[in-house]
């Protein structure tokens, strides 16, 4: 099997526990957060950069892969590890939330998906197996199973058919996949329906991935709704594989996650807030081109360890955003990736040493949404 | 005196002479290139990575740090190396380059220049003593004299009455200056009019600059123009100080000018292409966007000791500019960085060997302009 996740240590007051997944490049800890590099690049940032801030893997995005540079020209540079010059872990996604999302500009059949590039309009196709074999060419260690997003909110009768068909492209995921160092994820959807939940989950664990992911949440419901739903799912799942809740990233989401189990998240939260000028903090959000920040010459952060709190100041950063400089986006994206990973690290030492709860109950109290 | 210049050695045969420059932050060896920071920037690389890649002194620009942040923001972060966090060499220069590109934009009296921010279409005012007040405020190890750089084509008594105003001007900011720390250049003018190049070294030498720039070259005149003028007014400035030629950065323009004397340069030249795709080479331009270097895996040069060509591929670098990704411009920007420090160091190390009309000979009949 090409990931092997081993439990450290459980929480004994919630569900979250502290793990180390073990992956062809390298044994990471779990919990973890995986920055984003849709386009084989974590945007503005270097992979040395990313291996200085102690990331252990990263999500590559298949849809945008696929359209460029091809697939097949990644597999010819030797893969994407070696492509992107990065030799830690690579989670790459399966196409399907983008091409889902392309609404007018996709036709779904049970076969797959037929789309148009949001690139140059050509016609393009997507379905368990082709996806399969673009993972398979891009080589991450991790890859996902073909699924549909059930949208919120969707009725029963939607949310099963779908739910039923991503059961039927798992499998079909799974038995395209011949490469024995990729481990595909299934992905559990059911929309805001709890028996669907279980059926999803009951279903996908009869095919034995290797790891699971929660789908079909953070997509606009209410937060409540999402953590009910999330803690419902996860307690369902086998304890001896990796959980992975996608695109999810806020601070607060984040802390809710880890409580119900989650060993693995991803977003593009922490890039895109910080290329529009947000600095992540324990105490919030801190918005870097305002005024009040024009002369004050602290980092970002006095208690942060990040290469932009270590060397600039905020009336430096606030400079480099006001005039359009990359090195500010730079700096922000450092910070906000540094915050997150370092966020992950403190959570972990939380439920290793047995206050995980009072972690959660502290940070919940000193931050401002 | 805040810099000195130490003469190493003299080629037997033309100009050429390699030395170091101290200054109060660090000895630097000449001839050297200075990377250019328009906004206490280079735009998208980090000061570590010009440490890196071996930069001594970068420019940075008055004109710009006067509108944005502020000089007086600069000075209380500290001046501009703590503001940026940049320990080595600084030149500002003195904004008056860009205020007379400005054109109905500004007025030019004796006193000085009124002109709109290109910002905000405010009012500001420049002058001899603002424009040394504000490089005071900024704090850079070398500053340049207020000058008006002679258009062309200029016409024998337009370009008399405006050097002949340099020079007053010159003075002026001489006797504005009073911070020990910082060493002010003067800029010889005198647009392609011998005699007037004649009259304002002897003019700008009598007042005793610890260096001199050539201005008013590499301004749309025929490149044999500009050698012709170039050697002429270099030999004869003192040999005791060192000599900069501005705005100048092309390979062939950087060997001719090491060949006649020139100790320090500057342009934006390898920046503003490199953000454009274009590295550059030994053997000239490689547009790295080009289809045909979208499976090439090699480095955009084998023998290249940059991050970017030590790292990552041709392919890659292609992958990140068609997709518009930051990291693109970073890795090109490095390059061509790096190839120009390296010809320098190489230029200077043929001097030192005695051999460097040779390395001219057979860089020029390399390289592809």
């Amino acid at each position: 099997m090409a990931v092997k996740y081993e439990l450290v240590k459980e929480c004994s007051k919630t569900g979250a526990r502290a793990g180390r997944l073990h992956t062809p490049h390298g044994v990471f800890d779990t919990p973890i957060f995986m920055p984003v590099g849709t386009q084989a690049t974590v945007k503005s940032i270097s992979p040395h950069e990313l291996m200085d801030m102690g990331a252990g893997i990263i999500l590559s995005n298949t849809y945008h892969l696929f359209l460029r540079p091809g697939d097949d020209l990644v597999k010819e540079a030797g893969g994407l590890h070696k492509f992107m010059n990065w030799d830690r872990g690579i989670l790459t996604d399966s196409g399907g939330f983008q091409v889902f999302s392309l609404g007018a500009l996709r036709k779904i059949t049970e076969e797959g998906v037929t789309f148009r590039s949001h690139i140059d309009g050509s016609k393009q196709f997507l379905s368990p197996e082709v996806a399969t074999k673009v993972q398979m060419n891009l080589g991450a260690d991790i890859i996902m199973a073909f699924d549909e997003c059930v949208p919120y909110p969707a009725d029963h009768d939607y949310a099963r058919k779908s739910t039923e068909r991503t059961t039927r492209w798992a499998k079909r995921c799974k038995d395209t996949l011949t490469r024995q160092d990729q481990a595909l994820f299934g992905i559990v959807q059911g929309g805001m329906h709890k028996d669907l939940r279980t059926m999803s989950v009951r279903d996908l664990v009869e095919l034995d991935f290797p790891g699971y992911a929660v789908g079909g949440l953070s997509v606009g419901e209410p937060k409540d709704l999402m953590y009910e739903i999330l803690e419902y799912t996860v307690c369902q799942l086998p304890k001896d594989k990796p959980r992975y809740l996608m695109g999810v990233g806020t601070p607060d989401c984040l802390v809710e996650g880890v409580m119900h189990g989650i060993d693995m998240f991803d977003c593009v939260f922490p890039t895109r807030v910080a290329r529009n000028g947000t600095a992540m903090t324990w105490k919030g959000r801190l918005v870097a081109k305002n005024a009040e920040y024009a002369r004050d010459f602290r980092p970002i952060d006095s208690d942060c360890g990040c290469y932009a709190c270590q060397n600039f100041s905020r009336a430096y950063i606030r400079h480099l955003l006001k005039t359009d400089e990359i090195f500010g986006l730079r700096l922000m994206t450092i910070h906000n990736l540094y915050f997150l990973l370092d966020f992950m690290r403190k959570m972990r030492q939380a439920i290793i040493e047995e206050h995980f709860p009072e972690f959660r109950s502290e940070f919940l109290a000193n931050y401002q949404r």
